[in-house]
Parts: structure tokens; sequence; C-alpha cells
């Protein structure tokens, strides 16, 4: 039986495009003594994949000929005498693939829930990415201004819901009219800034008439920027991503750093979302209770086979998805 | 009785030149109700001097034709029934002058010392922001390592001093053969790094084999952007200066920011020393306590005479002083 794979075909020096991916069929792997066989139903796209083929993140860079890593929700088709069991769900490194194996100690059993999307959207990496970053590293306050870039994106999505639901005042960067208005008519932010439009730093100053006391930052580069300038005194500067430095060859500084970081008395912390895998329990409480409420809506923005990952993965990094982004590689178990 | 003083011609707009000031005379200021008359004794020439008249700071801006404000150590020779006597020594917001007014209730009274000096370097603003910065921002630890840019200046040279009595190591970055020696062998650093010379990055990986766990910035641009590369994972940036971007008008960001700051999960948090003005008694105790035990030494360099307060400035902003830079406008009173 074959197993469908997609392997870089070469690392991209500049920006990514389908010919640095290749589809090919491999025999479908077999686990090895501790090892189970996991059929992949969900993978993660995240602007994350982007800067592992840069390297020099917090996990090996990827090579010419490796499948692309992944972060998957699995079924376990053969337990191959392990603690885990046939028809089990679970979370596991991945990659690009139909079929994987993996250490069966390694893998994370998932709890049961009616829609498996939902454990790598709201109750996975992105919402426990938004939570954590905001409620950890930026304590937030009722009353503030909170300012998110990539609103629309899985985590800047959630990270508004949440600083709305917690009595926030919330202003989104997006990219282009159609995102800004979704943000606003759908998410519940008060406004949301196009930073494709001229004279971001003036719309970001109209938007937050209070200035901003947190700013979420997904994106970095010019955005970060401007964002650094409406920051009040004593201000949080969440540092969760830097798409927008990922897929070029020239990234460029914050110029008005750290000058601004001095005189504004601003923090500016870096995380990344397994730091807080001790609070993912509290997260997930807290989430299931904004979610019942109607104060968060759960945002996915599923593109369907595997075959179809490398256009998923440089339509988001080009910022054609509005919420988490995932590829279905095969239907969820009935 | 006339009062020398030097005013601003104009406003720099690119580096800073004697050209930018004028010494004239003006009439002694006589204080209003409520007011004191204040000799200037020692004045502090700061980068911050600098960055006031780029605006855009935690104090107004400086205009052409004001007279350079300071911070000052003055004698109250004319009380005027205020609460204050004649012969008190006070720490007051001064200008460049021989002599100046001051509300009575917003000068600060000085205990006696037996050098006036020892008020504005060890125990002054200089030895405070390295003590509050790196004590409040940076919590260091024995057996860390510590980096400290401008270490030949008046805060870095305290912050190392300060890190070395903790038990940390402490790697220096200053300008010149000249200096790195004089802070390797007076302030007793572990190591000093020579901005100037090539190759900054490799050098800093050098001197901290175990890399950094807390950077002190007081210069900003490419030295910031090499020492984030040599942050430990959880590493502190403190942001008490950006001297290399104040005397320019393209000013330069780390470009490595904010992936770095995200991938090493770093902390960068600016501060002014005033804000921990409700820990300075404990400071000064600190300070006095290592002074006694030998472990700080005070480091000052002192310029005599109003007239060459420019020359004082703009020579900072090149970096020609070894510790706290002082004009002397008066003898201390005996």
């Amino acid at each position: 039986m074959q197993n469908r794979q997609i392997t870089i075909a070469e690392l991209p020096t500049g920006t990514l495009g389908p010919e640095h991916f290749t589809l090919g069929e491999t025999a479908k792997p077999e686990p090895k003594k501790g090892e189970v066989l996991l059929r992949v139903i969900l993978m993660s796209i995240d602007a994350a994949n982007r800067s592992w083929m840069k390297g020099a993140t917090y996990r090996a860079a990827v090579q010419a000929g490796d499948p692309m890593p992944t972060y998957a929700i699995c079924e376990v088709i053969d337990a191959n005498g392990t603690h885990l069991s046939n028809g089990d769900i679970v979370a596991a490194e991945a990659t690009w693939s139909e079929y994987v194996t993996a250490k069966a100690r390694k893998v994370q059993p998932m709890p049961k829930v009616a829609t498996l999307s939902h454990l790598m959207s709201v109750y996975g990496i992105a919402g426990k990415t938004a939570f954590h970053g905001l409620m950890s590293i930026g304590n937030p306050m009722a009353g503030e201004t909170v300012l998110v870039s990539a609103a629309a994106g899985s985590v800047g999505g959630y990270v508004g819901q949440i600083a709305k639901a917690l009595g926030c005042r919330v202003v989104g960067i997006a990219g282009g009219p159609d995102k800004c208005k979704w943000v606003v008519d759908e998410l519940g932010f008060d406004a949301c800034v196009d930073y494709r439009e001229a004279g971001l730093s003036r719309a970001l100053a109209v938007a937050c008439p209070d200035g901003a006391d947190i700013y979420f930052d997904n994106v970095g580069g010019k955005v970060l920027e401007s964002s650094l300038n409406v920051m009040n005194e004593k201000g949080r500067v969440i540092c969760c991503g830097a798409i927008s430095q990922y897929d070029t060859e020239n990234p460029t500084g914050p110029r008005n750093l750290p000058g601004v970081i001095v005189v504004k008395r601003l923090k500016m912390e870096g995380f990344i979302v397994m730091d807080f895998a001790h609070n993912d329990a509290k997260c997930v409480r807290a989430m299931q209770h904004w979610v019942g409420t109607g104060q968060i809506k759960v945002i996915e923005d599923i593109v369907d086979g595997l075959e179809n990952a490398p256009k998923a993965l440089i339509g988001l990094l080009n910022g054609d998805n509005k919420g988490k982004r995932l590829v279905r590689v095969a239907a969820d178990p009935t």
C-alpha cells in the first residue's frame, strides 16, 4: 500500500513557491517496536513551517529531500502492542503524508470531541497560543486597549475575542478591506486597520484614541514599528511571530527601537506556546466557557487534500486565510 | 551681577557640533515667591541631553534659544524665606548656567558628603540607573553572564561592577583598545569586546562561551543587534539608552527582531531611573556597602568650566569619557 507524501524539493532563498515542493509516493511506513502507525487526518498549516525552512528556530532546520514536518491530528491504525489502541485520536509531530509512524510515548491522546478540527483551532495550538501569550505576558485588564496584528489569522482572531471577553477595547490590523470588515463584523473587534493602506501610523493613532496598552505582534517589520509608536507608557508587546520576516532575505528592524522602549518603558517579550503547557488545562477550560457563552466564535479555514498543502502554506504567507488554516488529509473517522 | 549661560543656537539635524551652542550672559535671575536662588556646582552630562534636542522623550523637547536643561548639584545662596537654608546642597533641574532659580519644593536636599561629585556618580543618577535597571529588570543570579555596552561609560561601569559583586561573569563592550583594557584592568570585568573592530558577533560569541543571560543596552543599533544573537533562552535585555541612535537622522533597527525574541523567548524592557525612586534608599545602601568593601570603584570624568559643557557633551556622544561625565561650574563649598 502506498503513502502519498510531500517533500521539500529545494530550500527557498527568497519567496516560497510551489516549485519548492514535490508530491511523491513511498511505501506505507512500518512501525518499529514502541511505535504506532498513524493515519493523518488534519495538518496544522503555520507560518512557522516557513521559518523551519530558514533554520535557527526552536527546532532543527528542515533540509531538501525531507518531508515537511507538521503538527497533526491522527488516528491510530496500528497500535503495535503499545499502550494505545486502534482508533485512538492523537496529536503528533507528523509530516505532510497520509501515514506516519511515531513513538507511542511521544504522541498526545486527544479527548473525544464532535469535530476534530476544534482540537487544532479553538482548543488547539491557535487558541492556546492566543490565550497563553495574551494572559501570561500581556496581563490584560478591562478598559485597556489591545492591538493585534494578523487579526484575521488563526491566533490574532482569538487574541481579540479573548480580550473583548475580558472587557478590553480591541483594535485589529489586517490586510485588505474584506478581512478588516470580517474582523469587525464577525469577530466583534472595535476597529480594524488595513496595513496595506498608506499612513499606517496615523490610522493606528485614529483607531487607538487612548493609545494601546498591549500589542500582540504576529508579523514584525513595519507593522511592529508603527505599532510601537501608539503604545502607552508601560505597554506590553507580546512577540508571537514575525510572519512578514520569514519569507524574505532582507528583514528590516523597527527603526524606532530601542529608543521607544526606553522612553515609554515598554516590555517586549517572546514566547512559544509549549512554554506554557502547564497551563493548557486552564486555557481549554476558559475557552470552553467563552465558546459556551458565544463570546468566542470558532474560526477555521480548512483546505481539502494533502496535495494542496503547499498552496495552503504559500497562501497563508500571503495572508489569504481567515482563521486557523488546516489541511484535511482524511475524513474524521465515524 | 552677571550670569553666564549656554543656550541652544539651533537644533541639530545631524551630528551635534559646537556651532549648535552659544555662550552668553544674562542678568542673575531673581527668585520669585516660593523659589530659591541656586549656584550651580556640578552638571550631569548625559546622552539624554542630546535626545532632548530631538523631542519625543519623557520630557518636553528643548528649542533653539533655550538654555540646555541639566540635572545639577547646587548650593542654595538665597533661600528667599522658603523651608531651605542658605548653604544647603540640593539636586535640581537646572540649566547650563552659573545661577538658576527653582521652586523650593521641587529641589531635592542632598545629604552631607565629603565629595559632592559622588552624589552624581556612584550615589547619583549613574549608580542608580545601573542598580535599578540591572536589579529590577535583569534579576541577575550568580553564575549568569551579564553583557554590558558602553562599559566604560558612567552607567555601564557600575552595571558591570555590581554584577561582579553578585557573582556573575561580566563581559563589557566598549570603543577602542584603551577603554577595553581599562574596563578589564580597572573595573574588573572578565572580558571586554571592542565594537569598533570587525566581526562583533563573533567576538561576542568568543567572549561569552556560555551565551549571555542579561544584556544591559546603553547604545542600541548594531551593537544591540549583535548582542541579541548571543543571548540565551529566557534572556533579559535591559533597554537603558540608545546613544548610537541619538546623534543621527538615520536610525537602524535590529534586523533580527522580533524573530530572535520569539525563538529565544527574550524579554526586552525599558526603564527610566525615576521609575524606581521608591527604591533609591535601598540602592544607595547597597552601593555604600560595595564601595566600602572595595568591590565598586567610583568612576568619574570631570570637565572643568561651564564654557566646556558643549565640548563635554559632544565628546560623550563620541564616547571619549571613562566613567560618569560631569562639568564643574563652581568649586565645592568649603
